[in-house]
């Protein structure tokens, strides 16, 4: 496994690759890796010849205020997690290489990412397009990977990838739980003592969502209802958005008739956590 | 020489040029083809294997009430043309495949596009790098050529290019002018009877401002005011501006030290015309 620093170095990698014939995927990442990510790892390898990992925290697509310097790091970790996994070659480029003091270019997707985490995090989005579509162009790869569990996030990729015609297969993962059914996030690591029991919350929530749909209920407003009552008996639980949503367009529905993503943000103690499912698929 | 219609046949074709080892380069147009597109082709066939020139009036950088629906075009006289210069692909696609109705993801520059031409026509510069760099997804060029006759053009696509990594040399090549000195422009054709004659106050302009330098003028508005005195001779013409900023950061000096570019945009009748120099380099 090779550790590659810089973006003229994962290029040449890459056209090299390319001109082997070889199909290339990626996977990025912001580090602090867990099972989820290694999935991604494994769908990866299931359609590609090599594998690269980018691990990058990216300062662009944190707000003031939010936990960009105490996000959790350990290279020499994920490093061996990725050798363990098959991985080819881990991308992980400087920040003040990848963003100049003169940069002043930023790719903006303004239709999937204006709700949901888009209207808590004004300009999240934007940072992540913009990192996104440079990955892109360092790795150049053939298939790129995410996780459901950032379900607007893989839409707004999506949407991004078709728009600007990048030649890339866009691949989207199933959410991978711990075996009490929290969502895998490398936040979870914040949730120290009763937290991380709280945490469940998020889960409980959709468990009940789920089984107020196969029970019948289709109005919006009864499903979100549903779920507030879970969260709203977690004192240390502070909801920052509940969202029943067309799975494609991600505007608001009032019923449920076709595949409607429903997607929760909720703070537990310091820490932002998401999760999700899709009903009516 | 091949026509291609759609972004995917142009990228399978690009894909397959480069798995072969080939180098490929980009001319990008909007069509209605002159002695300056043709230099364009001639600089990509020096550097590289294959020559690709995409024709695509781009809806996106046309404001309201601009010229877009009388922009003029010839595809069959183009074809003709690159057919003669060497281009081995025309690259023609839809407006409405490049731009389906849910399109909503937007490339833009926010330091080097604010002024000049980017000040009288808000959004353009978006529009441009946003075609750019489904461009240059789509054709997937080592080097791609711009004219110097949009300076701040080629000045936001190289930042564009170098900000969001795409592996792609950009170079820019010298204005092509009419044997009496008129930079050429497929606007040109829209010069009839007397503003013809007229639109040559440009390039005096330019040649009043060039004479002031060597003469020793080193004050920005004493140059700018030799240029306007120059304009304000011809009724037919209207400065939209004239601005003499530093070649790097197109921000506007007071007094000329370095290489600066004196660029000028004028309406000849009902067409806008640009034209610039280099003094100082």
């Amino acid at each position: 496994m090779q550790l590659i620093r810089s973006a003229r170095d994962m290029q040449a990698w890459s056209l090299a690759a390319r001109r082997a014939g070889l199909r290339i995927g990626l996977v990025p990442t912001m580090g602090y890796l867990h099972e989820g990510h290694l999935s991604l790892v494994q769908q990866v390898r299931a359609r590609a010849d090599r594998c690269v990992l980018s691990i990058f925290v990216n300062p662009i697509q944190f707000l003031p205020g939010e936990d960009l310097a105490k996000y959790p790091r350990d290279l020499p970790r994920d490093e061996r997690l990725c050798e363990g996994a098959g991985v080819d070659v881990v991308f992980h480029p400087e920040a003040n290489a990848l963003y100049p003091p003169d940069f002043s270019t930023t790719v903006e997707e303004t239709a999937l990412s204006v709700g949901l985490c888009g209207a808590s995090r004004p300009g999240h989005f934007r940072g992540v397009t913009t990192i996104v579509a440079k990955l892109f162009n360092c790795v150049l790869p053939d298939v790129a990977v995410f996780g459901q569990k950032d379900a607007q996030q893989a839409s707004v990729i999506r949407r991004m990838a078709r728009d600007l015609d990048f030649p890339v297969e866009i691949i989207v993962a199933p959410i991978v739980r711990e075996a009490d059914g929290l969502a895998m996030s490398s936040r979870n690591r914040f949730l120290t003592g009763s937290l991380r029991q709280d945490a469940l919350c998020l889960r409980r929530a959709l468990d009940e969502v789920e089984r107020a749909y196969a029970a019948g209920v289709r109005g919006a407003d009864a499903l979100q209802e549903a779920m507030e009552a879970v969260i709203r008996r977690v004192p240390s639980a502070a909801i920052d958005y509940i969202a029943i949503v067309d799975e494609h367009t991600l505007a608001p529905v009032a019923v449920v008739s076709g595949p409607v993503l429903v997607a929760l943000a909720v703070k537990v103690g310091a820490t932002r956590l998401i999760d999700n499912t899709v009903l009516g698929s």
